[in-house]
């Protein structure tokens, strides 16, 4: 056959509802590096009210908070991520990069023949 | 904190572009149980026309064939897997089994305090 195939993982938490996934994962990230849920929502191509909501249902799912806003200061209104926040996405990266590590020895077992 | 997460993993697969994952997955077992692709989609509650284009695209990007279709006959017209498609939904299936075990457990290490 002439396609190698590629495996692709997505990782989703659920509460009741989904609250988590890929998307909110990488808009924390861009927080975390760029200190502004605006900042972060533009480096993404995403329009800033939908990463609002994007952030808020997933606060709301979850039941605690994501982000500090803040206001004000030398660098104009911005936003942190909250302890909680941080060690979320710190779990989330690590089991994301754990499991893709699995994946990856199990590849050859069973798609090898593709 | 109130809510219980729970884990929700989903393995696509890509050659050039996504070419197999969970709705064709889903198709594939349905067409072994029903021995029909028409009565596999009706199942799913999908339109035939939908389930067609499907197994139509994931057959191309992959470079292989999934579906024998079978006409005439005792039960009439219908579909069965080739044997390359019953290798894929095998292989598929297994690696999914796999790698939900090591995410259940991975999810204490990473998740527990949530």
């Amino acid at each position: 056959m002439d396609h190698k195939i590629r495996i692709v993982l997505s990782v989703r938490l659920f509460t009741d509802e989904k609250c988590f996934g890929p998307g909110v994962a990488t808009l924390l990230r861009k927080v975390q590096e760029l200190h502004s849920l605006r900042a972060a929502a533009m480096d993404m191509n995403m329009a800033y009210s939908k990463a609002w909501t994007i952030m808020k249902k997933a606060e709301q799912e979850l039941g605690f908070r994501l982000l500090n806003s803040t206001t004000g200061g030398r660098h104009g209104g911005g936003a942190t991520l909250t302890e909680e926040g941080a060690k979320l996405i710190e779990a989330y990266d690590g089991f994301c990069r754990e499991l893709q590590g699995t994946a990856d020895r199990l590849y050859d077992t069973y798609f090898a023949d593709f």
